[in-house]
């Protein structure tokens, strides 16, 4: 049980005897499992098939005179506006209430600041000579596809438990080439990190050369405990106002792990200039977002106590995997030095850090047995994990039954990756 | 009866007289109409209803194994592309569904031109020295207001029963600058023309000196006839292939006008390439649409003969009132000389081509009698029209017996601004 590290070459050669065993033995089941993103599981869609039917009276489009069956309300219904302004703790005139994907309006604003600029910067972002973009890693992989796909450079910023580097960030943003950050606040993607108050108060308080810095501020996972109560959170769009940078962050979330994976509803919310500005550029793209899809959430969802409730609904259902996962990691990998992770409480991910440079070895071995990972290396901009280490776990998808399947398959190959390192040949 | 232009003084006066006394009977009236845009009636909404719980059982949602209320293809749920494709007439692989507005395609096509160029493009558009965009005129103010978005110079074409002058437009698109054009080819807005097959030929064989040039063909009232059958349309996407040029065309269409406005699907239909491109982008924005909207409008319209049958449901709501709008302006402005106008059979609109000098003055009069038409000039790019002289009326709203007392406001107003032109002076 020591770890690979203290072993002579004899005692890992039987320890890989062991895992090549094993490796055969899981091959013959010819599994075919996708653990690559975090999709909601069929026994959580099932929770919220009410949803199809809450909106079946026509009469209740009537919003005061205002029939949301037409167009108008580009910023969204105003009771839409006030349910996400209680679930996030901000102000209705401080939201705009989007379509099916959060993720298109945290691409919409980086694209309206490429080609037109936000509202404090002196140029479009199109027309700088050089531009850069801080990402926290490992992080979100669609979010670094967006700020690739329009010129960035991506400087890495290493995360620690309380959320990103601070010291490292407010340093960076000194060079004003650096545009903004990505942010994933609460149970941050991939290892369910939650920033802590004091790094909240210093992202408030940066002090960034660009005039246009902006903090992309994805609470993804806003109302996703799995494990205990909700955590209260604090709101960043009043401290960056207070600090006097009311402009320098745009929060989004969505409803996508709350009801449909893309077929619910979205928001931004910022400063009341901000949604302005926003909404200016949107009324070119947009006459409203689908006002009846918002109608139907909030008739659905109601209020921030009873999105709470459903939230307990889909625990249910995910605490017993993560748990699987983590009993599953602490069996296998504990005191082995190579792997550690994190217990998250919410969120959709569990993040191993693998030994450096098995990361891949491990996704191939997972592969070969037919379990598809996130592939490794998707935690970090371009792709590249410089270490080839992290690995991310989706569990949420499979049935339990499958997923200890499919984490014995990882927790395998992690080893017989680590080992052929140590032993300098390949095992499978 | 007279052309205003053949009376004398003293006629023009009486004329006046009776318009100013029929003015202050209309102010009397203390009407508040709004026939600005192209928005579907009360009863129109109403005739749909059933699309709020056609999609009820989410077991449908379960299609051949990949349930629709999860993350996923991108492109559109394969039955939405098979709609869409018969009813534009084009094939389900050249077929991208989008989310509640075509209006959100075309900008966001416009924009990826902008900033990453399109298939053909040598370098994104934003890094030309020049840029500019064929709009004929009258049209589209949303379309205009994307190309002026972009930074584009718009440079007007003029429309004729047939569609653009296609002499002018073969000429413009000599020059290398010109990057696209905008059309809506059955029932342009406003004027209701449908392109010849000669038009529509001719766009299909345009040689443009821009490799990337782009026919932005929004076929937006594609199956709203409201007088006659349907009235079958050339299929612009294998004529510009036959013609070898294959990627030069992306046909836009959406249900805003068939079920509930801005709560529907859209679609884009174009070549192979282009729509795998598009994909590539839209991949970095999107997860996929709403498809359980998809599925609920599928399941709803069924196919082409039932969407067909809809539209005679929104016909009989439609004809009477652009009949009486008709009615009105032949009763009112008939051998006058300062009025003439399209009888259109499918669309939204009307469209008054005024005395020169006499839009704006008229969309005042209108306004102080409590009726409000689209502003004067919005037909134009910058809101601009030179002559002063194109109006659109938009009689989809409004209750037929508000909309008799609108037009009884417009003709009064329209032959007040001509009386003002003729007398030298202002009369109300």
């Amino acid at each position: 049980m020591s770890a690979y590290a203290c072993r002579n070459r004899e005692e890992l050669v039987q320890e890989a005897q062991k895992m090549q065993s094993r490796f055969d033995a899981l091959r013959n089941k010819n599994l075919k499992l996708d653990m690559s993103r975090g999709k909601p599981s069929k026994a959580q869609l099932d929770i919220v098939n009410d949803l199809l039917t809450v909106l079946d009276d026509p009469t209740v489009c009537n919003l005061n005179g205002n029939d949301c069956r037409n167009y108008g309300d580009l910023a969204g219904l105003q009771c839409a506006r006030e349910f996400w302004a209680e679930v996030l703790g901000c102000k209705s005139s401080q939201t705009f209430v989007g379509g099916n994907a959060s993720l298109s309006l945290m691409h919409d604003l980086i694209a309206r600041g490429y080609t037109h600029g936000l509202v404090n910067s002196p140029r479009p972002w199109c027309r700088e000579e050089k531009l850069k973009f801080l990402c926290p890693v490992p992080g979100y992989d669609r979010h670094f596809r967006i700020t690739e796909t329009y010129g960035f450079e991506m400087i890495t910023v290493p995360m620690t438990p309380d959320g990103p580097d601070m010291d490292v960030v407010e340093e960076l943003v000194e060079d004003p080439a650096v545009k903004g950050i990505w942010c994933v606040p609460k149970y941050s993607n991939p290892q369910g990190y939650v920033y802590s108050d004091e790094t909240i108060r210093r992202f408030a308080n940066l002090k960034p050369a660009a005039p246009d810095f902006v903090i992309m501020w994805d609470n993804a996972y806003c109302v996703h405990e799995f494990e205990g109560e909700f955590a209260p959170f604090k709101d960043i769009i009043s401290l960056c106002a207070e600090a006097g940078r009311p402009n320098m962050v745009y929060e989004f979330a969505s409803t996508s792990k709350l009801t449909f994976p893309g077929a619910g509803i979205s928001v931004i919310a910022s400063s009341e200039e901000n949604i302005a500005y926003w909404s200016k550029l949107a009324g070119v793209q947009n006459i409203s977002y689908d006002k009846i899809n918002q109608l139907r959430h909030v008739l659905y969802l109601k209020d921030k106590a009873h999105t709470l409730e459903l939230m307990k609904k889909h625990a249910e259902i995910l605490q017993p995997k993560f748990r699987m996962v983590l009993k599953m990691l602490r069996k296998e990998l504990t005191n082995k030095g190579i792997a550690h992770w994190h217990h998250p409480v919410g969120g959709y991910f569990v993040c191993v850090a693998a030994m450096p440079g098995t990361a891949k070895r491990t996704w191939e071995l997972c592969k070969q047995l037919g379990v598809t990972l996130t592939p490794a290396g998707a935690t970090h901009p371009y792709g590249i994990d410089p270490e080839d280490s992290m690995m991310r776990i989706a569990p949420s998808y499979p049935p339990i039954e499958e997923l200890e399947a499919a984490m014995e398959v990882f927790c395998v190959s992690l080893k017989i990756a680590a080992l052929e390192k140590y032993l300098g040949e390949k095992l499978v």
